[in-house]
């Protein structure tokens, strides 16, 4: 329907079906009528619209089909899709409750809400992978647990010691990870509701009352308008390349690992070579790399957006927008790219004699 | 066909329709359908394989349909697409000439020269629309550039100047921007053969000629197997951020002269605001600053791809791939959104006498 | 003593005396003769070294003069100093508790448990800045909070709000960091021991006792060894990125409103120009901004430290050396800047008429 | 005499004794000084100020001493330390003579200029070990260039080639650098003469004929004032990065070879370990690869100070200072560290028989 970012089919390797699936625009169109539906819900019950318009903006927005070249043109005009959104949603709502439509609320309520709605989904599948991935390694580490490996230090051979021991070194800091995940969600998972400059002041003394109610209907935490403060996408950010630099780092340490001239590390399925058949390459273990390094590069520039200035920067807004969609999909990629490692590998001992 | 990457209606906003089109699954196939072809001529031309072959694989690249979703298995499995890529041409080509194609090549000959292919009208485009930045910014010059502006350092008002030399300050560094890129594209636009371990060395002795006749074939400079050296590839990335860095600060400086208060700036047309009707937002010269903040980290992560070890990385292969085609998106869309600016904006004087 | 790294009179403008005084040679050797210190007592406690040995390596470190120029040699012969400090200590201490410094430890225990100690002090005093930050933009708020400014969105005027509202936006993120800084403490403040390969294997079946006493006496957090696991430094390096992006913002927000044209923000103390005397400059400000972006491409650079390979990389761990001080000396400096300018500013009215 | 920057004991690993003289504080102002004096001296050609004046300006700049803490004081205030170097230099100089220092000159000026002067000499210095580290690899590859040694793809034994074969790879690329070297060196080796907002308009109408003279008397390029087009610094940090790149890559395939599971490279001096005596580390190889990403990461910061907005960005202009000195270090301190490398590396075959 739109432009296609550039080389869409490298996905297959880096990307990530499930969670990729939430930054689609139909996803995001999807959230957004969610977010512009309970606003209308919420406005009904304090009494700032009908409760017939709420009504019908639910129901169109359950049926609501875009024109998308409009909503194009008009991204590419206005800097956000909200704008011509809006135009089309109270063109389908229709009259007399087409003025009901986005009442008191603007862009950033519409797309910081309707983006946390769905990095409540993107939280709780990390958290599920992160969780089977630890399961998955205490299983290796039960069934190949005792096998003697060599540690190696500034990558020269040090000393002898068990598989468990080296497995320990990759689930200890997942286990921070789910952690900290538990200790951001609360602080990211929040409503957004501001009005054109963040203060709820075009709902007539009742815009506590409208978050609160949008809040729970979206099952959302409360927080008063943080529109120009970004640190919450920030955090995020921060833990998707925690994870991710954590996955990398079993990805390398399992690609030196598998070398031929050490093989301590068997791979159930390498990825073939077009000029050589007989090669077995570590190919998830070496993009668990990449997508370590990518997500590193890609937070250093997520941060960059922190500076947010005024009540809405249009320049960080939209680094943000380019940025932490790839970095959560690449977060994702990683954890089944790990998963599918620690299913299929198995250590075996380099050593002849036991050291 | 394949998983799109995420957030694609933002293209309209960030993306290049024209340049874009070069990263498209389609216009990669095609590339690489070109490469194999040359090489198959180029090798049937020095006797490795019969002119037949040559031919056959030439028409049948001319019509290849590829199984797109056994493409991108390939790609998740292998970690690159060539080796199913070459199955299935080979099995379109049939025959007897099946085992002429992809003769002693490997998989970073195909990718690297079907991108380099790609780059040399990338380059071209972006030589164009430099030139006509630089031209359309003479034009603003000579029409607006009597009139007296205020310089500002630290943003604080200085000394008045007039928007000519304000006008200087953008276009010098596009004039080394051209320089720059005259500079690095014979070392960037040249054929990558190098065969599995780069030496050329599955090609019977004639593998110096093989790639003679290919960079003749495909009018691509000559280069011994550059496939494990990425400075090429760092060297066109750092342009690139170069060039959005530049027009960055132009956006930047467009967005401050713009402010209300400020008023130096007219913009014809601003976008809109779903809560405030009355405004003319700076967008383009926003999404140039955001342009230029991206290319920046997307440049800090590519230089990381620099560190390929061995005769094929891929985990900093792959991350190239992640990186760069958003890297040259970004730069086209810059120079577009520039050349709009610069099209549309006018000069006021904030000055109510000649200061 | 040694080389100095480059640009010293620049921390004039961008470092912090405080804080940048952990970081100094001979902090970090007082607190490595520290945590030698805990090493002996806590082994002479379980019985792996003498009593009067853990006497006379507490006695010597209190007095220990290292020789530098070949502590900055074996630095740069090991890649590390812990080898020649090791040899020094020893030598200092003499016969016959020689062999009694060191025992089973390897040079990340000390390295990581003396930065540890020092980041426990930094941990305080960023979080007492914090609150005394906090502290004073609530004084700030009830101050000036009543005063009308405007609200600005895309860089244009949008409408007005009270400097209270304003403030509110610089606040609410510094309470969120407070969070962040207590929820990452225990994960941070703890003590590493591993021994060469991470196993406290050569502490003959007393590791863990060794850990638990050496925690105790330096009064940090237990944790298995986790020398090959850097996400605790990512984590805080993320922290402290958060955190200058946060000031970055304010001081972004504060440019602005200071401009001459705006005038909504007067600044007590500008800094002075070599050519035009009567500017005044917000330099505290802009330097928030510039270390707000110089935190942010740190963290990246910092993060790419978490492919952290084999049981120890001496790639990455230097690294996060050249990486890590400087991104806490930016986030104190940050800090002292911040409560400065809050300190001397005033929000003044830019609207004739109440709006 | 200032504060010292974080961690100065890691030069000896990471630093460069030579180069890095160019960025101590004492080289800061002695070229400052230079600088003062070639724009005395070229205002005196001109007329501009006496013969006299210029002659007391050069003869005091010989000998002057500063008073640093008052400079460190200064450049805490106003953001840059020339306000307070020329009220120190003009006190120096005394009268009559005081007011024709720094005669229509701006901070830039005295700053950009002096950067470059120090930079014509690391250009040169570059150039030089680049030069005699391609005539080391060359001299290696003559003594060992027909070892047959492992190509390795993707981590995986590929088939066998020549030491020869390997190092050829390290080379081409040097050979490149050397090539942008030449190219970037006439872009970058030019005066800066603007005045307060870079239009030269305070010497009147002679800017041009004094920027020529200063131009020539310090053997610099011409060019028009650049002080807020700073893609010369950009381009000139593209290329540290790359070079450190390229060396990256080099210390990463040494690390590799050496591992002792592969046994291809011997290595001279290995840094030893504090628990392990029998190891031997490749430490200069590895930090080779530290280097590469850190200056890849650094140069990612840096490009974001090309958004330098209006005449004077104090933020962006700060961000460079704490960046492009210790990417200029790395470099040099990369390439001291590949020359010893290459000095006392062997290459050795890991099979049995010629494969």
């Amino acid at each position: 329907m739109t432009q296609t970012p550039p080389h869409p089919i490298l996905q297959a390797l880096v990307g990530d079906g499930e969670v990729g699936a939430f930054f689609s625009d139909e996803a995001e169109l999807a959230a957004m009528l969610r977010v512009e539906t309970a606003l209308a819900e919420a406005e009904a019950k304090v009494g700032l619209i009908d409760e017939g318009a709420a009504k019908r903006i639910a129901e169109v927005s359950r049926t609501f089909q875009a024109d998308w070249s409009r909503l194009a043109e008009g991204l590419a005009r206005d800097g956000v899709i909200v704008p011509d959104f809006v135009r089309q949603l109270r063109a389908a709502v229709g009259e007399p409750h087409a003025r009901s439509v986005h009442v008191g609320a603007t862009s950033q309520d519409i797309i910081d809400t309707s983006l946390v709605l769905r990095l409540r989904s993107v939280v709780e599948i990390l958290g599920q992978r992160l969780a089977t991935l630890i399961h998955n390694l205490d299983g290796l580490k039960r069934r190949d647990g005792a096998t003697r490996v060599m540690a190696h230090t500034r990558m020269q051979q040090a000393l002898p010691f068990s598989a468990a021991d080296k497995i320990d070194t990759w689930l200890q800091p997942l286990e921070r990870h789910r952690e900290q995940l538990q200790d951001l969600a609360p602080r990211l998972l929040v409503v957004q509701l501001g009005g054109p400059i963040g203060t709820r002041g075009e709902l007539k003394g009742q815009g506590d009352a409208v978050a609160d109610a949008m809040a729970e209907i979206l099952e959302l935490g409360l927080a008063p308008s943080w529109h120009s403060q970004r640190d919450r996408i920030g955090e995020f950010g921060a833990f998707l390349s925690l994870l991710t630099g954590t996955l990398g780092k079993i990805g390398q340490d399992i690609a030196l690992m598998a070398q031929n001239e050490v093989g301590e590390v068997r791979l159930a399925t390498g990825g073939g070579s077009s000029a050589m058949p007989h090669k077995s390459n570590p190919v998830p273990a070496e993009v668990l790399v990449t997508l370590a390094r990518f997500n590193a590069g890609m937070l250093g520039t997520l941060h960059q957006a922190l500076v947010h200035e005024g009540e809405r920067s249009g320049a960080a807004w939209t680094l943000e927008w380019m940025v932490l969609p790839q970095m959560v999909v690449a977060a994702a990629s990683a954890l089944s790219k790990a998963q599918g490692l620690v299913a299929t590998m198995g250590f075996a001992s380099s050593m002849s004699t036991e050291a």
